[in-house]
């Protein structure tokens, strides 16, 4: 009996932002919910992504049963290739997220040998002793779910990232009702996301920024050039429909906009209106006042299409004087910088930028703010509550709305992080021990290409005072040092300045090496160790730099 | 005669954020406005502040008469000691930001060598050819100042940084009678603070986040801990107050604080009730419904006050559970994670924290939003205008609205860039050329502590792939290579994976060695880049890695 015991394991994405991925265990039976990914913090120099460690799944490879994906955001589905080369799960997902990850499997060349499955929302799938229900959220993806998870000691909601839309542009309601009727017979725990709690009230509905758009087609009188997240299927759709009133055709710029549109229209999620779509070659030569152009590349990345066009260099796409550009999506904390430095390129090119929060606005959040969190929290009515998806403060938040409620029922709320489980059995619910999790940075998007704490902390010693390496070349015969060390240095002085200092850097290891003793001078760990301190107290000295120093010893 | 025109020679914050400074030149006699610097992007590694490049004022040193200071933020001030090192000027600025300056000037020991004059708000002063007219506006910090600069072609007016505060909390109103008796009279150029143009509406007063405050005092039932920006006086002036009527006692924590309220006080801009300072020593031991904490580092500065603090890193103070922590500041674009980071930190040590923005606020802006610019450009109704502080696409809003005001008497308006001139003459005004301007990287604040351009690309490069040095032994009586090269690396790859590779790349170097002919193998230039190429080609290859490669050739 001890074993029958079911286990809330968060891998990712719970006290940090991003990498999202949970796993459900009871007795012998792993599934995993999400495997997504994170960008890095600029100080996790050189990656280009961090993934969760799935350590905890490896050591259990053989009872972890299925990945399910609740829908296609990158932090929600972007380490699944990395998973799933470590362990072949088959994958559940509606079409639209399987085909988003289908993508990227083929990127990995892995997609012949991995296990996909479609599933719908409302379809309930058997996986050992876990029943899951795929109910409908509205989110700012098309095909987002959460899930039912009913195992033998009660039901898990897991409520993937949502928001509560009134009136989604593609009609699909939040499916309320199902959720309505697992609270109405009882939850026994509710995982919900917490990344808008800060906010108070209410989300706009994605039809808020309807009116805003309609007021730039009006006004636009030559190109309207209009980026927004790729994924974003219902923005999409409202800028298409608008572009088909107006009279304007419209071009596809950027390959996420180009990959994202081909899965969404051969799906039956979009729909593109026949003869409006306009080649990329053809967007100069066609009347300025009737172009629309939809553009990835909101948070400014350097090689996007729009960075591309705001310094004039896309082969197809030249910004003229009164274009009118749209950042149609939410600036991401820490892209501040680029965003603006490409806005501002755009402005001296002469376009009329719009950005930023202006009311009505040209962009909506897809997560709820604190009244849907609470709405959530009084249509599931759990027993235990675990906040999800945010960092402390976002959970600590949502804890702390849970208990103000008050509601009947809730007998305990648990702030959980990355890493700490949640034991509920027969008894009620504890934290249980904790199991092995960490972030894996991933160099170049290919799998192998791990990168160590080690050399991180290099890169940044190095990315702030360069390096100094002082050589010196030893007599293999005789033990003694040949001539005068060597000093290589670069990333601490430049070279004109650096001359004379260098100069007296060779000097000050001569002389360490000079007053050494004859037994010291034979271990030339110890020496390392001495000409390492002596030339970073000079250094130090004379240019209040840290450059990090490492003495070679050559033998000759 | 055609010396005798006025020229604008922006040296720094046109057209990017920060590092604010001016010159304006009528024939030979030259006042600088401002010398500020900027904090760097991310991507400067290893660079504390930047400030900028004054060549223009050392290329005519011998006409450089005074620099003026409209306000004591950094971006306004912060050059100050590097260009009055290469320059001495006098300075002129009002008290409070003399005061500032000269904690800086003692920093750098340059304090009894410079020549420091206070003016007060309505004083007029005369240099050469400028009359300067100091006039009183509201901003986030005291004494602040726009300048109405008088020559022979007429009126320049240089706001400074701005608000109109109707309700300043000192009482001390906008001095908008002076700016429209020269507005009526007739000014020639308005140069005018861009920083919130983006923002519709008002800005809110100072007083604004009183009620905010009061609830927040009224609520807490432990310590309380604000912190803002120390220069902040009006800010802490009521922090102080509200202290005083809900009968706690306020400790001052952080240097910048302690500096600041010190400096304010003995100015008698801030008035601090007798008995109400407690010793940073006195906070633990006092009840803590008696105390309120005032504190730097908003930012999340890594060595601040209040980071410390969130990680129980400080000597005095440690934050217990049911503590209130309010972060009365704006995030600066940018500190989003380092700010994050540190709230985490505080809610996890069972704090409440308050920040953000949320309606009242607990902090305001001190730059006027649209229309606070809309009423300074009627009022000064200037016949050429050109806006200042701030970003291309800032510059580009500022002047677009101000030809949306088409107010009578408007000629032209100019969006200028740091270094593009503009000259004013008895036909009017046009761009003028261009002058040398840039930016000068410093490293550890100091004054000899330039980075070059090249030391920082160097910086860039080690910190995405670290470096790998082939070093190989040349006997310097045969010339030939002496046993197998060595290689040193660090940020590349971690030791455990990189021994075998590195032990190839040996491989690489030598086959290289054994396939040059005899004269490529006397050019130690040639061998060098040919052993840089092929290694390269090798580890791009093994690892799709880039790192730094620096062959480097000692001869033994």
């Amino acid at each position: 009996m001890s074993e029958r015991k079911l286990q809330v394991i968060p891998l990712g994405g719970l006290g940090e932002f991003g990498m999202n991925s949970t796993a459900l265990r009871y007795g012998d039976d792993i599934i995993v919910i999400d495997a997504g990914m994170m960008f890095p913090d600029a100080e996790l120099l050189g990656v280009d992504i961090v993934i969760p460690d799935f350590t905890y799944l490896e050591e259990n490879r053989e009872h972890v049963r299925a990945l399910i994906l609740t829908h296609g955001h990158e932090d929600h589905v972007g380490a699944t290739p990395f998973l799933l080369a470590q362990l072949n799960l088959p994958v559940y997902a509606t079409a639209f997220t399987r085909a988003l990850v289908e993508r990227r499997l083929e990127e990995h060349e892995m997609l012949s040998q991995t296990r996909l499955n479609t599933v719908k929302p409302g379809e309930r799938i058997e996986i050992g002793p876990f029943q899951i229900e795929f109910i409908h959220v509205t989110h700012s993806i098309v095909s987002a779910v959460a899930l039912a998870v009913t195992t033998p000691l009660g039901v898990i909601i897991h409520t993937g990232d949502f928001k509560i839309d009134p009136t989604p542009t593609d009609n699909e309601l939040f499916d309320l009702h199902t959720l309505a009727a697992y609270g109405k017979r009882g939850v026994l725990l509710l995982l919900s996301d917490s990344t808008n709690v800060d906010r108070p009230g209410y989300t706009q509905s994605e039809r808020a920024v309807r009116p805003r758009l309609e007021e730039i087609f009006t006004r636009a009188g030559r190109r309207l050039v209009i980026a927004c997240f790729s994924s974003s299927v219902h923005r999409l759709q409202q800028i298409i429909e608008l572009s088909a009133q107006h009279g304007r055709k419209v071009a596809l710029l950027g390959r996420s906009m180009m990959n994202v549109t081909e899965i969404a229209h051969s799906l039956g999620l979009l729909h593109i209106p026949d003869g409006i779509l306009l080649r990329p070659q053809d967007i100069m030569p066609t009347l300025a006042n009737k172009v629309t152009v939809l553009i990835s590349g909101t948070q400014g990345e350097p090689m996007s299409a729009l960075s591309r066009v705001a310094v004039d260099n896309h082969k197809n796409f030249s910004i003229q004087a009164g274009d009118t550009v749209v950042l149609s999506s939410r600036i991401i904390p820490g892209n501040e910088k680029p965003i603006f430095r490409m806005v501002n390129h755009l402005a001296r090119r002469g376009a009329d930028v719009v950005y930023g929060s202006m009311n009505p606005p040209v962009h909506v959040s897809g997560h709820g703010s604190a009244e849907e969190l609470k709405l959530m929290l009084n249509l599931v009515r759990p027993r235990f509550f675990a906040p999800i998806h945010g960092e402390y403060r976002q959970l600590a938040k949502h804890a702390a709305l849970a208990q103000h409620l008050r509601f009947q029922g809730l007998e305990d709320t648990f702030i959980l992080e990355t890493g700490e489980t949640l034991v509920l059995d027969a008894k009620g619910a504890h934290k249980g021990g904790r199991v092995t999790v960490g972030r894996v940075c991933i160099d170049s998007g290919t799998i192998d290409e791990v990168v160590e704490d080690m050399v991180i902390r290099d890169r940044r010693h190095l990315s702030e005072d360069g390096f100094v390496l002082p050589i010196i070349a030893i007599n293999k015969h005789t033990g003694r040092c040949e001539g005068l060390p060597e000093i290589v240095s670069r990333g601490f002085i430049s070279s004109d300045d650096g001359a004379d200092l260098l100069q007296s850097a060779k000097q000050v290891v001569a002389r360490t090496l000079e007053q050494s003793t004859a037994e010291e001078r034979t271990d030339w760990g110890v020496m390392q160790e001495k000409i390492r301190a002596d030339l970073k107290r000079f250094l130090a000295k004379e240019t209040q730099r840290r450059p990090l120093i490492m003495p070679v010893i050559l033998e000759v």
